[in-house]
């Protein structure tokens, strides 16, 4: 079985799971770091380990461009290119080909676009896309998608929700014809309507994916949208198959969408965050160069066991970030990863334990900030 | 005893010794990675562990500029405030001062300067600068000294080396003074003038510091000049006492240093260049941009046993680095700074050995690069 119900917490639609891949299992509700160009920014493998990640997310995009599919081809997978054992989940690029600007033009054969990095151009179908991922050879494969950015208007997100089915019907049966031992995710889409998302679920539903995501939510829009669209929705992905909100990081939305159902989510806050010195703590969020942290000799969070957290000072780590310091981005962000891994253990054993909704009032009590 | 000599090549001036220090013993000859603001830039404390560093350099003019000395105190020393519980040396400050175009004006007294980070004012006495590391409670103090930027006349040097030895007695007496269980160095400067230097060892040698610099070398000369101080300088400082030659850091150099009977040394090339993405290997140099490492599934040196090497190919590299990802920086500063101290190591072995001139040789041999 790729996806195992473990636990439940009846009072709402939480959930607990186990996801079984080739490289390992991953217990759900799961945060995947975000290694966009085969790198968790500013960890090594070795430390992403020690933060307790089970599976990190990479992109089909970028990978693509850089450092291309030729050169990770002769490593058999990303995971043996970039020295990382566990489950990896490639995003099909969708997102990114329409939100870096890549002057993208669509029809119904797939994406044009020039590469962000040098102007250069490429066409990707659903299939090809399906040919990379299988290159990457990435336990999870997102499905090629379209969306409408932020705000769209509804002729706009039909057209984005249509292709998308389309798109995700063809790539299906390129991933069945050429992939035996990874799995397929399709992408719901249909902006802020609630009866396109529907629409939207039904056909993908009918595809037999092997995961169910929602897109195109956290792009703009604000907790009440988020809320009308994620609330009736995220119930009605299939049972059986794991359900992963894309791109949603704030520990509140997490929790949000954990109540509601969800399985899986991936965000860059934490590891971006970290780089720009805001960090994540049990109390609220952290601004390091907080002039009050000059002095401080207590740690990041009192109740983190991470490195950060077991060896330095806010004082030590704001003097890192106040001098451009590597150092401040490599701590920073092992501290939020960890901190993000360690909700999600908390979560997880909320749920198992029948607790989860208090879980979530303990933990939005004391989650104030600077 | 502070300093024991452990071996000797006796066809040359190599020698093994042993530092002995409150935070732990250092095997000499030695490298420093160079730690300037309180981290060795792009590790953690674990890594630089890991790579097997003994004893690091950090900057007191730095320091004392940011974080300031204030904040540091409340961590009782540099050491607990970065958390890195081996030895620690502490260069003065003269050579930033005047290096790093702080409008810098001397006189008896001491050295006026501007922040090189907002243009503040600031005075510095030779008192000071001690009373400054006792603070940062530094195993190994420099001296304030004076020198002269390359090139300079024959009277810049002569007065540069005069001041330097008449702030040597004053921060030789506020030391003993003040400090019973660290140790002080003086810097022997005189620029290119081997009877300035001679006087400048003279003159010091007579206030019975714990060890004894070689100053304002390896600031622009080249090798031919570098050699006609070196040689005839190194095997007449003190032979019971360390002998350390400040910011040599070329392998080559050190390994022509170490010939003549230095034991310490520091560079920031091994952390710098690796951010430039320069990594020195047995063979010498590698460029790792270099287009023929594209498809490399090789490690950088298959004779290194770093973190780097055991786990990366050349083409994993020279992605990171063409990404300008934080890890490139991170995965070549681990295996710099390792062959740094894997070649230090060998140097011990080999003079320990008798075989020092063989070791050199072998080195060199092979050492050619792209």
């Amino acid at each position: 079985m790729f996806f195992t119900q473990t636990g439940r917490d009846e009072r709402c639609q939480a959930r607990s799971g186990r996801i079984e891949t080739k490289k390992g299992v991953i217990e759900t509700p799961i945060f995947m770091p975000v290694g966009t160009a085969g790198t968790v920014k500013a960890l090594t493998p070795k430390q992403l380990g020690e933060a307790g990640a089970q599976v990190i997310l990479a992109n089909t995009y970028h990978l693509f461009l850089r450092p291309g599919t030729d050169v990770v081809r002769q490593f058999a997978s990303l995971h043996g290119f970039m020295a990382w054992d566990k489950p990896i989940l490639t995003d099909s690029g969708g997102f990114q080909i329409f939100s870096l600007r890549a002057n993208a033009k669509v029809d119904e054969q797939g994406v044009r676009f020039k590469s962000h990095l040098d102007g250069s151009s490429f066409f990707l179908s659903p299939e090809a896309v399906v040919d990379i991922q299988n290159i990457l050879d990435s336990d999870m494969q997102m499905v090629l998608d379209h969306f409408a950015p932020y705000p769209a208007s509804r002729a706009q997100d039909e057209k984005a929700q249509g292709l998308t089915s389309q798109w995700a019907a063809r790539a299906r049966e390129q991933f069945l014809k050429t992939n035996r031992h990874n799995f397929q995710f399709a992408i719901i889409q249909g902006g802020l309507h609630v009866d396109l998302r529907e629409k939207s679920l039904q056909e993908l539903g009918a595809m037999d994916f092997d995961g169910y995501a929602i897109g195109g939510l956290s792009v703009g829009e604000n907790q009440q949208e988020f809320m009308r669209i994620l609330q009736p929705l995220a119930p009605c992905l299939p049972a059986d198959k794991p359900r992963y909100l894309m791109g949603s990081g704030m520990p509140e939305d997490i929790l949000l969408a954990v109540e509601n159902g969800m399985d899986m989510f991936d965000c860059v806050l934490p590891s971006r965050n970290a780089r720009n010195g805001t960090l994540f703590t049990s109390h609220g969020q952290v601004k390091i160069k907080n002039e009050k942290y000059k002095f401080s000799d207590q740690p990041l969070d009192d109740s983190c066991s991470c490195y950060t957290c077991r060896n330095f000072s806010r004082a030590y780590l704001r003097h890192l970030f106040m001098s451009r310091e590597i150092l401040a981005s490599i701590l920073n962000t092992i501290h939020n990863i960890h901190f993000y891994l360690d909700f999600m253990t908390k979560i997880r054993y909320a749920i198992q334990s029948h607790k989860f909704i208090e879980f979530k009032e303990d933990f939005l009590a004391l989650y104030k900030g600077d």
